[in-house]
């Protein structure tokens, strides 16, 4: 069951890693096996996003199963895709691997991207394999398309839209204190059983988020273009400020419509954690962030899974969150920061 | 002049780092600033290639200015979208920083960036920024494209076409034989002055290779498209064998055709090692090897730059260099192994 990179090499690993992905979209041409792979997009605009994982930065594989890694991933970066109102089609995979890991490891984060890649509907097209000094490093790439009029930026939002985001925020910044907490709690300890029970919704969030393509399609079954958007990956204050400052607009939401979870709720209670402040900036959420015209606003309402939750202002009004008491509080992109410290 | 990363922050770092590169080609629709680049290649297929760089593998920033390395980054990318007979048009560069990095020797490299994208005309479009526990960690995935029947691949060499390469071989390893001996002596020396005097191509091949743009384009000009090509970074003997696995079918080259620069030979002499075998499997040359059909025998050899080193032959035959003593010596894909260590 251990078996060392260097007794196949890296060819050899790769051929084993790729050997299974069957591609299914019509873009692409030839993937894994050249020096290039090669894609066709004649009626389309071609999108690209990239995102790095780095071992002790991102991910602690103390608590985060390989193929769960392997899963998000790929998601960060559909998640990206959809946030241009794209369809993710392609992805490179390009990985940094220290000698502690054997086949069987990457085989297992390779489970998970092919997972991925299987309900999202995307093909692994190439990548990099290599060594790294220490730990584990996952770069990902991803190629997606979408119809020149239908995509959707940061810089269009417009005085009086609608504010919306899709799911709700804050679970998996919960997810990721409760599995802290319980890492440190089993240090030292042989049988160590994790308190999950009743906050399996959080641990889920942190581990194997999904990208909003659902939101996506609803929005396009009701032919509703938003006017911007953007997906929440460093928290929903940081986010909201990027469509404001990218569209030279302001915006004013409202505390008492940030949609979060009860387990969320409980588990800022049980940490005394500032439950508005996890959902404003806790990140890795992955929901979807959009504005749309005010004339929407019946239509949005009587789609699940979005809350309106404010609207965009005149540019001098600056970003500010109404609390419940009805006092006004200037948001600030505190985000998730990993250059800060 | 030492600014901390987190004095300015991701964000800040990506303005900074970003703000001077314009956009020079007619498929960059958008670049950063977006949750993805957007594009547009109604006419042309579309390649994808990505090449991972991490510190303590593939560089020593003890004699690599990150200016060359950044230089190197994005050529060695570039380099692999000519190889498939294309053009390559856009970046997105992830980096791992660790925090002995300031924002200076990040700028340094984005100029070795910015160098490499002025003079091959590539367009900057997007990418990642982290921290990482353990230094520089560069992640380059380039974006290219080429008319749908001038892509050459790896896999369509015939019996009897010719094996052709440019340059010059196994310079570039001979350099970082160099460069690792001056590093040694150098050792706890304060005015270590470094002797690279006779052997400035090797240094240069090392540290700042070029991709083939111009064989590329003279192929083009002598209307000669290639049956199979790959680039060299992996060593001469390595990448032959690709073509000839992917093309089912042997070769034969010639021991004295092989194309070594003086400098090449006098290094090593000088290290007392085999210079067939540095030529053969020394890697990091980013040379073309392809093939032709028998018949542009005379116009390839007009060509300079470009040697005819054999010939494929069926596969039964094998793949073999003929010794200068008239044997036959089998080729192994011994190449660089980042993971065989």
């Amino acid at each position: 069951m251990d078996t060392e990179i260097s007794s196949i090499g890296e060819f050899g690993l790769i051929d084993r890693l790729t050997k299974d992905f069957v591609p299914v979209n019509a873009s692409t041409i030839t993937g894994v096996g050249d020096d290039c792979a090669v894609m066709s997009y004649p009626d389309t605009e071609v999108l690209v996003t990239t995102d790095m994982l780095v071992e002790g930065i991102h991910f602690d594989l103390t608590y985060v199963p390989l193929k769960h890694l392997g899963y998000k991933s790929a998601i960060v970066n559909f998640s990206d895709i959809y946030a241009m109102n794209g369809t993710p089609r392609q992805i490179t995979v390009s990985l940094g691997i220290s000698t502690r890991f054997t086949v069987e490891h990457i085989e297992a984060l390779y489970s998970g991207i092919k997972l991925a890649c299987e309900i999202y509907g995307v093909d692994l097209v190439g990548g990099d394999t290599t060594a790294s000094r220490s730990g584990l490093i996952i770069s990902i790439t991803c190629i997606g398309d979408a119809k020149k009029d239908s995509i959707v930026s940061r810089s269009g939002a417009k005085n009086t839209d609608l504010i919306c985001v899709s799911g709700d925020l804050g679970a998996a910044y919960m997810g990721l204190q409760l599995l802290e907490r319980e890492k440190v709690a089993s240090a030292g300890q042989k049988d160590f059983v994790p308190k999950f029970e009743g906050k399996e919704y959080l641990v889920e969030r942190q581990l194997k988020p999904e990208a909003r393509r659902d939101i996506v399609n609803k929005l396009s079954e009701k032919r509703i273009l938003p006017t911007s958007m953007i997906d929440i990956s460093d928290g929903l204050s940081s986010e909201l400020m990027h469509i404001c400052k990218r569209s030279n607009v302001g915006c004013r939401i409202y505390e008492d419509r940030i949609p979060i979870d009860y387990q969320t709720a409980i588990m800022a209670e049980e940490l005394g954690m500032n439950l508005v402040t996890a959902a404003l900036n806790g990140g890795e959420d992955y929901e979807l962030l959009f504005t749309v015209p005010l004339h929407c606003h019946d239509e949005i309402q009587s789609i699940e899974g979005i809350k309106v939750i404010g609207h965009i202002t005149a540019p001098e009004l600056g970003c500010a969150m109404i609390t419940r008491d009805g006092n006004e509080m200037v948001l600030k992109a505190q985000g998730f920061n990993h250059m800060a410290q």
